[in-house]
């Protein structure tokens, strides 16, 4: 069995050497990528005509905004009967791109987002959430996807992409609107960092750490993005109401 | 010798205990407040003359909004020579006050912020930061408190108030605001929480545990708290400014 990550980037050359991990020797991980990357080690670097024909499985890593254009142009060499995944870390749109554009070739389509990546699974996968979510895929795939997932340690969660979507806005969009956001006030490191501030400071620096790209894409491409930002800012604005009342009340 | 805290809530409580568990037996320590609080275990509850008259070293404990009106009441009881701390998390308004309100009473000032609390100190104290400013005492007073509070594993920072107070702004004042805004945002626990966003969650329980009117407080009295605040409130309109951008570049 041959499985195969499509991107090199941050994230897939992490997926790619934690699929060489976990695996045994019956399977074969090779890599494409447009830009020649490095690959991990015992991960075999192919082109993409070459990826395509040996891949069983296929895991799409790249950037949410490059997604669609990437489907279209390499749909034709999709091989039938291949599982195709995605990684992306919004799912409505990703699983809407994948069934139209590849559904003609007759491969498995499921479209997944790992809630982790390079940084969040430093000291292993243990408890670590995945999202699968079945597009055009035969329960037995799903069931088979789903014990390897849970034989790497993780919590394999099965949902809608648009649940998968609403709930991913309210937590790891907002953690990383307010890294980001901490990022550009221009925090620092001080001697009197309480506690709270020092775990504060660890997510600005693991949100920031994160391709810029993918921030914008997670806002961008999550349909319940532009909602989460707006009870951000209504919730700012009220907590400065909350300051005024309170000093009037002091005077 | 005799420690007394003055003040019996959730911060005052703690630090009498914390002083109890971290002295020896040569060190009574004594605890007074105007509602009738169960002091810890090994603490002496005793009304508020009695406090003054048997107080060697004095920690106020209370909500920094009441500290001026409590240090003109209780000036005329403070013992000449006794040495008198406040414990407020801002501090250049405590140190003014201490000074106008107790320099005639012939006792040593000196301004702390223990920067922990019973949450962030739950596993003991090893490494926390704590600010000693001296208002009016001898070198060898400061000196001697920075021993004591070294042997108790604390990592000591002596400094003026107000550089406290703008160090203090841009970490545990941060912290505290965007604490609070989550918190009114009404996120909550999910089964997809990325490792960031479970941080942020614990964030948001430690900050709120505290009394709403430490947070009113540090955000009133702290003199770089207002400059804090809009400088996040400019983040946000940056970043959204910058999604705008990204969105319109995607066009």
């Amino acid at each position: 069995m041959t499985v195969g990550t499509y991107g090199l980037g941050r994230f897939g050359w992490f997926w790619a050497d934690t699929i060489r991990r976990m695996s045994g020797d019956d399977v074969d991980v090779i890599a494409t990528s447009r830009h020649r990357h490095e690959p991990p080690q015992g991960v075999a670097f192919v082109d993409e005509e070459d990826f395509f024909a040996r891949c069983d499985v296929v895991f799409f890593c790249v950037a949410i905004s490059s997604l669609e254009a990437v489907l279209e142009r390499v749909a034709p060499m999709v091989r039938p009967g291949s599982l195709v995944m995605d990684t992306c870390s919004v799912k409505a749109y990703p699983a809407q791109w994948m069934e139209r554009h590849l559904s003609s070739s007759g491969c498995r389509i499921v479209a997944t987002h790992p809630m982790f990546g390079p940084d969040s699974a430093r000291d292993g996968l243990a408890g670590l959430p995945v999202v699968i979510c079945p597009v055009k895929v035969d329960d037995e795939t799903m069931s088979r996807l789903e014990s390897v997932f849970t034989s790497w340690g993780l919590k394999v969660l099965r949902m809608t992409p648009l649940m998968h979507d609403k709930e991913a806005a309210y937590s790891q969009g907002v953690t990383h609107f307010v890294g980001r956001t901490l990022r550009e006030m221009g925090l620092h490191d001080t001697d009197i960092a309480t506690r709270g501030y020092k775990a504060l400071m660890t997510i600005v620096d693991q949100t920031c750490n994160d391709p810029v790209q993918l921030f914008y894409d997670l806002q961008h491409y999550n349909p319940y993005a532009r909602e989460m930002r707006l009870s951000l800012q209504v919730a700012v604005e009220k907590t400065l109401n909350r300051l005024r009342e309170s000093e009037e009340g002091m005077r």
